[in-house]
């Protein structure tokens, strides 16, 4: 049996701000710092180790990790940096206010946006200086990898292929790994393993900081999942995740 | 023509204590931290870019690098750690206070201990708890190669492997490589690179948290070195060093 510990950044200053974040790379608030320790805190104290670390290009989830790997005493662990496990691209909302988003759209309209399976917000246009085309850190990439805006069935899309050509074979090698990401990156993480229906994802919300625990067969099947810690404080930070985008 | 920047980590809670520290996992103290974000400042500052940084398994050394590269917007790059860039092992010194070991043996042994090539502080017993065996990090090390104490010459030898292995065949592929380690494993690079004698190293110092930049040929031979920023500052940073195993 193998285990997957997958953790969400801890609040950045655009949650608090409740603004659309995507691939904008913001920082940490005091308060996501504090959570990420506590996330790393908790793995020490449940005898949690790992072999290698998976994170996106976004510091909020770097950040994170750092802050975990420091608490565990693990500071030195190798880490893999991929674009794919980046945060779903929010397109032209990236920036905006949800709760105003919701005031000028409704409610209905942001729910959509935000946790629709295949309609994606808005594109930004390639040269919306929000955009990610002259940003060093995907000058490897193709233009038309690096999206206008998603939705999750496309974030889906680009994390499976880091997923079984990455992830999944270090996994099966006996690595155990610890995952960095963001909302929807695990998500589409959680939508795959689990096998999650298209509209029962939408229900679906990741809290911030919190090791999601996911026991593997041999086949990577899930056998069960938890959070580490108070499951009921888990419980109430992914409704307030759902709650975000209300008016 | 190739650019390597050499960054000793800032300040650590041992500097500070004025206490052996070797392989012993201290933190940065808040000065420590701001030195190595004024390092980052410095580089973006003077549009240094790189493709893949370089640290030891100390966190001293990886919170540097991970603050200076925040300060650059670069906390995405790729790390390699190694052992093999950790500090000098101080042997049973480690942990004790350097002007004490002056009155007690004299400014002239410590001298010998701290900056002579070949002659090692006393040993470890292997039993210590303040030796690296039961250390999770070097589990995949040979016991011997763990070691008890090393002299200059010790460090010189286990930092060159890596040295020809890894870092050189990288930046002869191209790679702008950034070196985050310690007074010792730079001093050893800074030996071999710059043919300084085995007497003529006892008089050099690294002082913490700032960019030594060295501009080396096809061959990797050194054409120049600078200190990124004030000049004087490094040099005044650097006698500090020299003096800090005075009694």
């Amino acid at each position: 049996m193998y285990k997957l510990v997958l953790l969400r950044h801890g609040e950045s200053t655009w949650n608090l701000e409740n603004r659309f974040t995507g691939w904008t790379d913001v920082d940490l608030t005091p308060t996501g710092v504090e959570q990420a320790k506590e996330a790393g805190r908790l793995l020490k104290a449940e005898g949690f180790e790992f072999d290698v670390c998976y994170t996106s290009v976004l510091k909020r989830a770097i950040w994170t990790l750092w802050h975990c790997l420091d608490q565990m005493d693990r500071t030195w662990l190798p880490v893999v940096h991929s674009w794919r496990l980046n945060e779903r691209h929010y397109g032209a909302l990236q920036g905006l206010n949800k709760a105003d988003m919701a005031r000028q759209y409704g409610d209905e309209q942001v729910l959509i946006w935000r946790r629709s399976y295949d309609v994606p917000p808005p594109a930004l246009d390639p040269d919306d200086p929000r955009g990610q085309r002259n940003d060093v850190r995907y000058a490897k990439l193709a233009p038309e990898q690096i999206p206008l805006t998603e939705c999750l069935k496309d974030t889906v899309a680009r994390v499976l292929p880091f997923w079984n050509e990455s992830m999944a074979p270090a996994i099966k090698a006996g690595k155990r790994i610890l995952v960095s990401a963001h909302g929807n990156s695990i998500r589409a993480l959680v939508k795959y393993l689990d096998d999650i229906s298209d509209s029962d994802i939408v229900g679906l919300n990741i809290p911030n900081g919190i090791p999601l625990v996911y026991e593997l067969d041999e086949n990577l099947k899930p056998i069960r999942h938890y959070y580490l810690g108070d499951e009921e404080a888990a419980k109430k930070a992914a409704a307030a995740v759902a709650s975000q985008g209300k008016a």
